[in-house]
């Protein structure tokens, strides 16, 4: 695949991933989103229900990847793509790794909280990683929410 | 509590998990069992289902946790401890820390993937910890299941 195609594709999957943390935004979630890809088509689309399912850990990658297993009826991820709006928490990296999963893309970085910030990545070794991606958007509808939520 | 109580009830719930990690090697799947509990009764009970559910995320931590959050309504769970026949892997470990879990409490040890194996803690700073309790019998089962794993 062409790098220019690859870009193009990745910014269409993002921009999904991105819609889903709009929906998060509107229900008064945390904003984030992901899709799940395989083969060029999205197999799974989940955003942030820690409220709704009033669960810590429902988090957007965590239920993307639970719903991406149930469709594929496999219990890895072979040649799949995780894309999510901000970078994953060591939680939601380590479950890529169980999941073996193939390629994972994020937005935003979490200087806080990413699975980045530790000494160690704690993704598969096959898992290939790519950032930044809709990274302004996605930190503009984190910021925008925080911001209203301190308002409250 | 006086230390000879703790133990008592400590080994009475881990037994309980220990029952759920017999279920577990009773349909083939790896023995791992966890229990929560709160005010000294069972909220929730789980046994890994990675095969049955084809999720490899699908630990009996991960499901024990969430039936936790669903029977206490609440997206925490304060004053809950987690019983688990093996030490929690980083992604259950993470878990505990978003469910700002009260105590984990873990029998057997994983010297491989185990989250103490990291040069870190992912816990959160409140969590307490225990390990040991019915060491012996759930290694016991970990090295039958994979043992007979071998031979088909």
């Amino acid at each position: 695949m062409s790098l220019l195609k690859q870009h193009m594709d990745d910014t269409y999957f993002m921009r999904m991933a991105f819609e889903e943390a709009q929906k998060a935004y509107a229900v008064k979630e945390v904003p984030v989103g992901a899709v799940v890809v395989s083969n060029g088509k999205i197999i799974a689309r989940a955003h942030n229900q820690v409220e709704r399912l009033k669960d810590a850990t429902a988090h957007a990658e965590m239920l993307a990847l639970s719903a991406a297993f149930n469709h594929l009826g496999g219990k890895y991820l072979p040649g799949c793509t995780l894309y999510v709006t901000l970078e994953p928490c060591l939680m939601c990296a380590s479950a890529t790794f169980w999941a073996k999963l193939s390629r994972l893309v994020f937005a935003a970085s979490d200087s806080k909280l990413g699975y980045t910030t530790y000494p160690f990545h704690p993704l598969h070794p096959q898992t290939k990683t790519d950032a930044g991606i809709l990274q302004l958007e996605s930190e503009q509808l984190l910021k925008t929410f925080f911001k209203n939520l301190r308002k409250v």
